[in-house]
Order: C-alpha cells, then sequence, then structure tokens
C-alpha cells in the first residue's frame, strides 16, 4: 500500500511522531492485542478505561526527568488537562478515588503521548499503544509478582517468542542497599539510580562521568557501584549475595533479598525460573517503584554502533540515549540510527506508595507491567517479513462473494444479488457482492480474489429458474472435481454455506494457520 | 461500585465531560463494541486506527458553527495540533494521503472529543467513543447508502432495539431544492440548513425566530420552507413531491427525487423499508454533506418539557440547544435536565467532496454513518436495570477457582494450588487461586462466588496423597447429586475440567444467556 503524500496549501500529513495504522499492520496489530488479552482475561483480569487528558495536577511529579515530555492541552478556558503519559498514574488516580475497592487485577490497553524524539520504524513514537496489566492489593509477599513474571511469559510464547526474549529482574530495595553500602548519599539515592538505568544503552564509562561529573560522586563511591552493577546471574548471584556480610548487614539490602528469594521459588513452582535474569544493573528510570522491578528484552532492544554490533557496557562507543535528544522538534527520524535500539519491550514493578500519594485513605499496594505494543508490533512484523507469512494476512473475513453472470441481454440481476446476500447476512454470514448494477464476471472474481475470498455464490438465469445456485471453493486446482462449483438448491442456500464455511475453518484449523504469529 | 471523591492538597477527579469506565458498565460497554464490530464485519470491513490528533490546520474550516468546540493542544514548540473532533475527517485526510486506495469499507471505533456542555448520564460527554463505518469509491448510485442503512438495522436489531428505532431520512438536494423554490437566496443556503437542522429540539416558532431575526430571512420564505418542513412520511411522501410541478422543475430537487427513489427500491430488497421515516426536517448540521442523510432515533432521543411531555415542533416549550449553552464552563451537568435529549444515537450522510477538499487528485465520493456508542450504552443501561439482567452480568470470565483446605496443622498447600493452576493456564483455563500462604476454605469460596466463578478445585491433603482432588459446580442446589463436588484423578485435571466448561457453556447457550443485550 504505498502512499502518496502530497503537499497541498495545508500540509497533509499526520502529526510528528504519531502514524496512522491501515491494512495488513491494523490485522498484524490487533492480532498481537487479542493474544494479549487472551492472556489476561485466563488469569482473571477485568478491564477499565481512563480518559486520554488528566488534570495536569495529577501528572505532576509523578515522572522525574521525563515531566518534560508530557503534552498539555492549551487553556481554553476551564481546567488545565495534559495528555495521560502512561496508565499507571491515571489506574492509581482510580484506585484512589474509589475507595469501594480494595483489590483489582484490572487491564487497560490504550494509546499514551509522550513528546519525545521518534524513531518510528522501531516502534519509538509519540502516541503509541501500552497493554498494562496491574494487580492491587494486600496480599502474601512476591504471589502477584510471581504471577506477572508468569503472565509476561505465557504473553511472549503465545506471540511465538519462545527462547527469544529475557526478563531482567532488580529490586529496588537491593540497589538502594548497594547505594548505601557503595557510601552514596540519602539525598543523591534516585538521582545515582537514573544514572545506572542508562547501563543498558550506554558503556560504564559514560555512566560513571555523569555520575561523578554531572553528579558529583566520589570517584570512588562509583567504582564500588560499577562492581556491583555489572554482576548479573540467577539464583548463584543471589547466593553470593547472601553470603556478602557487609551486604546483608544493610537492612534494605536484606529485605531485598528475602523477597528474591522467596519470587525465585515461586517462579520455580511456575516452571519460569530459566526465562528470567537477576541483572543488579536495571534501575528502571520511574520514581515510583518500591520493590522488584523487570524489563523485558529481546534481539534488537540493544543499541548497536554503526558497524552493526551490539553496544557493550565496557565497549567505547557511545549510544545517544533517544530522551535527550538536544533538537525534539528537529525533522530526522532515528529509525536507521542503529545506536539506537527498540528498547525494552515490557516492563514494570512494584510500587506501593503511589496510591497514597493521591489519598492517604487509600493505602493499597500495586505491583504491575506495561507491554510496549507498538515495538512488539516492529519486531513481529520483522519476524513475519523475514519467513513470508505475512503474504497469506488476510484484509478482511469475508466468507463469500455473491456474484452473477449471463449472456446477451444480462441484466446483472441486481435484485437477485441483493436478495442473496440478505440471506446470508440474516444467517450471520459474512458476504459482499458488487456495488455495479451490471457487473462483468471477470471483475467480480477479481473482487473476490484482491481479498482472499474463500467462497462464490453464482447466479444465472437459468439456474435461478431451476430454483439452483453455483458455490464454488475459490483457488481449486485445475482438474479438481468442484472447480467449477457445485449446483446446490436455492432453498438450502444457508444451510449450504455454512458447511462448507464451517469444514473450511476446520481445515484450516488442523493445517497451517493463515496467520500465524508463531 | 460506590465512589467517594474525596478532595486533597489536589483535585482527584477526571476532567470535565469525562469519565472512568469501569466494572459492569465496561462489560456492558465492550459487547456493545464487539455486537457493532461483528456486523461491520459480516459486511466485509476492515479497520483502521488514526492519531488522537491531527494538525490543526487539517481540521478547520470542517464543522461550521462547531469549530468553537474543537480542543487544541498547547504550543510547545513544533507542530500545532488539535484532539479529533470525529473520524469522519481524519478518514477523509487519510484517504486524501494514499492514493493508492481508491475504495474501502471501513470501520472505526474511537474516541473523540468535543468542549461542549455535558449531560453525562445522557451520554452527551466531552471524551466520547464513536464507532464509524464510511464506505469510499465510485459506484453505481445509492447502492452503497442502502447497504449502510441495512447495516444500521442489523446493529440496532444485534442490540435488541427491533422496533424501537426509527432511521430519519433526507437529502441534501432535496433540501437545497426546497430552499431554493421557496425562495432562499443562494448565500444563505447552509445558515438556513442550520436553522432547519434545530427543528428537533425546538419548536417551528423559535427556528422561524432565528431565520427571520437572526439572519435576515424574508417571514413569506421562511413560512413557504415551514410548509415543506413540517412533512414527514414513507413512499407517500416521496410520490406527493414528485407529483409537485414547481418543485421536481428545481434541478436540485429533481436530483435528490431520483435518488431517493431508487433508495427506497434497494431499502425494499433488504427488507428494511420499514425502518426508515423520510423526513423534510433532517437537515445535519455538518457543511460537508452532499447526498442522503440519516439520523437514528429511539425513545429519550427526543427532549422532553419540565413535565415530562416530548416537545412538539408546534408546541411553545423551549429547549435549550446543548451546542449554545452559555456558560460552557460552568459547573453544571445537565443530566437531569428533562429538555436535554439523549439525541440521536447514530447519524451520517453521503459526502462526496471531503476527500477533494484536502488532495484535488484524490476524487472519492464517500457515505458513512458514526454511532453514538456511549448515547447507546446509556440507553442500554437503563433497559437492563429495568429488566434486573444487570445483576447476572459476571465481572471477568474466571471458569475455575483453586482453593485447598485441611485440618489442623494445615500449610496451605501452596505449591500444590500454584502447580494447578499452572497446568489449567498452560492448558488455555481460565484460573485463580488466593494469594495468600493459608488461607481459609470460606475466603477461598467467597472469592470465587464474588466473581461468579462456576467451578472450584478443591485440593486437600488426603486426596492429593491418592493422585485425586475434587472439582465442584458452584451454586448446585442443596440436594444435588453433586453438590459437595466430584472426586477426579490429578492426571486427568486438565480434560476433566474443560469437559466440565465445555458443557456448561453449552448450557447456557441454549437456555439464557449471562448477558443479553436483547
Amino acid at each position: 500500500m504505498g502512499k502518496d503524500k502530497e503537499k497541498q496549501s495545508i500540509a497533509l500529513k499526520v502529526p510528528k511522531g504519531t502514524k496512522d495504522w491501515d491494512g495488513k499492520d491494523m490485522v498484524i496489530r490487533d492480532k498481537i492485542f487479542s493474544t494479549i488479552t487472551q492472556v489476561f482475561k485466563r488469569h482473571g483480569a477485568v478491564t477499565i478505561d481512563t480518559p486520554v487528558f488528566e488534570l495536569k495536577d495529577i501528572l505532576t511529579g509523578k515522572y522525574g526527568e521525563d515531566s518534560k515530555l508530557i503534552y498539555d492541552l492549551k487553556d481554553q478556558g476551564g481546567e488545565i488537562c495534559s495528555l495521560r503519559y502512561d496508565l499507571t498514574v491515571p489506574f492509581a488516580r482510580w484506585l484512589a478515588m474509589n475507595s469501594s475497592i480494595q483489590n483489582i487485577k484490572r487491564y487497560h490497553i490504550a494509546k499514551v503521548y509522550r513528546r519525545d524524539q521518534p524513531a518510528m520504524t522501531k516502534g519509538r513514537m509519540r502516541e503509541f499503544y501500552q497493554c498494562d496489566f496491574d494487580i492491587a492489593g494486600t496480599y502474601d509477599p512476591m504471589l502477584p509478582d510471581a504471577e506477572i513474571i508468569r503472565i509476561t511469559c505465557e504473553i511472549f510464547e503465545a506471540l511465538g517468542w519462545k527462547g527469544k526474549y529475557t526478563i531482567k529482574l532488580n529490586h529496588r530495595k537491593i540497589l538502594d542497599g548497594i547505594f548505601q553500602v557503595c557510601g552514596v548519599p540519602t539525598d543523591k539515592l534516585r538521582t545515582i539510580s537514573s544514572a545506572v538505568d542508562k547501563l543498558d544503552k550506554s558503556p560504564w564509562e559514560e555512566v560513571r562521568r555523569e555520575m561523578t561529573e554531572d553528579k558529583g560522586l566520589d570517584g570512588e563511591v562509583a567504582d564500588r557501584i560499577g562492581e556491583y552493577c555489572v554482576r548479573k546471574g540467577g539464583r548463584d548471584l543471589l547466593d553470593q549475595l547472601q553470603k556478602d556480610a557487609t551486604f546483608t548487614e544493610n537492612q534494605s539490602a536484606k529485605e531485598g533479598l528475602a523477597d528474591m528469594q522467596l519470587l525465585f521459588t515461586y517462579l520455580d513452582a511456575f516452571s519460569v525460573l530459566d526465562r528470567v535474569s537477576f541483572d543488579l544493573s536495571l534501575a528502571r528510570g520511574l520514581d515510583y517503584y518500591t520493590g522488584v522491578i523487570y524489563e523485558v528484552i529481546t534481539e534488537g532492544s540493544a543499541p548497536q554502533t554503526k558497524e552493526g554490533q551490539e553496544i557493550q557496557r565496557t565497549g567505547k562507543k557511545e549510544a545517544k540515549p533517544n530522551k535527550h535528544a538536544s533538537n525534539i522538534d528537529g525533522d530526522e527520524d532515528r529509525s536507521n540510527d542503529p545506536t539506537v535500539g527498540v528498547g525494552s519491550v515490557a516492563a514494570g514493578g512494584r510500587y506501593d506508595n503511589l496510591v497514597a500519594d493521591f489519598s492517604k485513605k487509600q493505602q493499597i499496594p500495586c505491583v504491575g507491567i506495561s507491554f510496549g505494543v507498538d515495538r512488539i508490533f516492529s519486531i513481529t512484523k520483522q519476524r513475519l517479513a523475514a519467513d513470508a507469512s505475512a503474504a497469506s494476512i488476510r484484509m478482511n473475513e469475508v466468507d463469500v462473494y455473491v456474484m452473477a453472470f449471463g449472456g446477451k441481454g444480462f441484466e446483472g440481476l441486481l435484485a437477485e444479488r441483493m436478495e442473496v446476500a440478505k440471506r446470508l447476512w440474516d444467517a450471520g454470514i459474512k458476504a459482499e457482492f458488487s456495488w455495479k448494477v451490471k457487473p462483468k464476471l471477470p471483475a467480480q472474481f477479481k473482487a473476490a480474489e484482491t481479498n482472499g475470498v474463500p467462497f462464490a455464490i453464482i447466479l444465472g438465469d437459468d439456474e435461478l429458474a431451476a430454483g439452483k445456485c453455483k458455490i464454488k471453493e475459490m483457488g481449486l486446482p485445475d482438474g479438481h472435481a468442484e472447480k467449477d462449483g457445485v449446483l446446490i438448491e436455492m432453498a438450502n442456500l444457508e444451510t449450504e454455506v455454512k458447511t462448507r464455511v464451517a469444514q473450511q475453518a476446520e481445515t484450516l484449523a488442523n493445517g497451517v494457520n493463515s496467520m500465524t504469529l508463531e
């Protein structure tokens, strides 16, 4: 579907960082949404929907350094509002407003807005979808947290990503323990955490420079942090840390390690322990996390050097973090810049105090995850293109194309085609016919073929006079007994069509799916 | 679900004219969306998705007097944008940008934004959903138009509104013919049309006053318009107009009548002629319509007097048109004002020039309809409340609650409950268990009952030792043979559960649906 963008007196385009979704992209995205929704529902989730804009005050102070990326509405009189930046803060605001709700598993699939520098084909946009799942309520430790990791695995496996993703795990209390043990002053905890968060995009030297030069941290303290934060592993790393006497003396570290111990036990019970990587460099930028944090990465998540190598934390190449591009309203799209990675495809964590920030009367601990659907889409589309299965994706779901043909003096049988279409619709069958009074037969076949419609009903004067019509399965090979269609009684139209459509659906379900994401 | 709105240092509320959707309302709204989507797909529609905001220039000059209701984004550097006001203009903009597309049937379900005076419980909001269906392309006359009326009937009948709705029909060319024949100067055609559009909300005297006093129309001309515009009917009215020699001499009127003649024939073929009312007072406010126009009304659409009578066009009571409320940012919500009706629940028409307005190279005629889902929701909810079937609406779709019980020394069987839940999820079964290490049995039953979960798996030490567990169908009456559940082999867990869930689904499908909109 080529796009011819034309310049008129007014610019004929969508706003920067946004896009129209259409054609096969839309079909693929809908399939991703329904796959994710199915998993959420399997775990008992309900959905809620909040407004696209919130009072500006609701968002203020929730996003740290990223607050400058919030879109505001113009003051046209009345309240001052901003477009939502994520779905988590509106969820917390909703919980704070609804004190009768003490626990909920909710999912929310909706658009969020960030005035960031876009990289469109990598799914980094200014308007993009998030799929959020959150559990609010007071429960025994780490059980909701473990179920969220399990749900995350079910989703990526339902999307066909088995073996192609890693869930990086860490804990805010362990990080705080590290910073305290290494000697970071209390007032620098969050800002140093922000610097550590950049380790997936920038080498250690750059992060160390930010800590010491920009943020005034003592070089030796930074080096001690460096020794901790490069470590990653599984239960082995947990065991090592639990044997580190200096570390476990720290109260925050001790609590974090106990949580991780329990979480690992539960992840094992859910058979997903092998999907996680305990990664001490994971910090997450947002201020509101209080416990376990996680981020899902896949091939293409990491930035690469111009030569196509993944940037190593210890390497010399420097990736420019997207959020800090100087020319935020410049024209360039950074899709072709290899040093911009797709980033994480899902991320989240525990935030026990956010609801109470809105209302002291509602003390509800929460844990959640947000799936970056547009990034998941970008990767899915690349994989589909690679195996050519995208070609078989149908644009619509029509089962039957109703057509007519005749010789000299053919009047088009419009009334009859309308009658047949009406009968099929009444029976719940998806059907189309040509909106021409006298359509040509090849044009009718072409319309059916273009959309991959599986069956044609063909009307002709002689057949109708005998109370019959023809049904033809499209795309049968030459020589097939039913290649030219079979005559059926008009009286049995609906039943005949339904039987064939059901048979074909069954055959497809048993064979290769017409659009598989796996 | 009670809402306790609390005032904090920051206002804990959603912006004026917007609302959160949750609980059963969300379930009902989702059901309305899926019902409508199913009908669109039955007619071969595909969906597209455009950004929530457009460049401001794209929206400028499209909405006549209503342009003042457009929300603008703040100028934060870069492009000047506005929130979309409807889905039609973005669709036309998309068509203009994609010249490879010469025809499409598309639907789009998404939120639109209008800075109007809200009446929340009547579904008049500042942020609200529209479900649009449009057909773009060059076809033989009135065939797409007729299919849209047919689709509209299928939707309202699928929603259970059979006999409770009317599709008012008119034609812009007939209206223009009336105005010309009555003597309206050419430069006043659109403004007089806007005045006629208010006849569903205001009595004729008020509309006449607007025409003559505000818009400077000659009183005799206004009276002649009045004689035409009160007329409504079906084919009889069409016949009368076709016999009116003065009227049919007018070129515009003649073309409009020919279209209506053809449309009536096609509506008859589609068995929906009895659902329409040819209504010469229907004008539609928007400037861009060029052909047939329609509006769907139902009980509650019309405003009423304070005494509960529907306002008659010839009556003396004056309804205040919503759009012209003077105090647009006042605090009042007009939900309880009987003189504010729900308004039309769907509306649309043919707009052949809108795409060409964006790009002269794309001359694509279009016809479409927009369903006001929030208004449809309001009416559906009132009807559900009236017949009490809302009580049976389930909040989530969980099939099985996994629980455990035991006597003295009971340790909660957490690992075993996790294992069973994991097996059920792996088999695609929707399941939950308590996030407590040692949950009490009554609490587990209560959790299952609150959500209407149909089955419980009950684990106990003795049964597990024998390789068994109990499955219990919830809500069986006292004395039922399986009231206390039946023992099954743990090895057959998934099959046993699937069989029972499928059986129950079949029973429900054959009996009363747990949530019927019909």
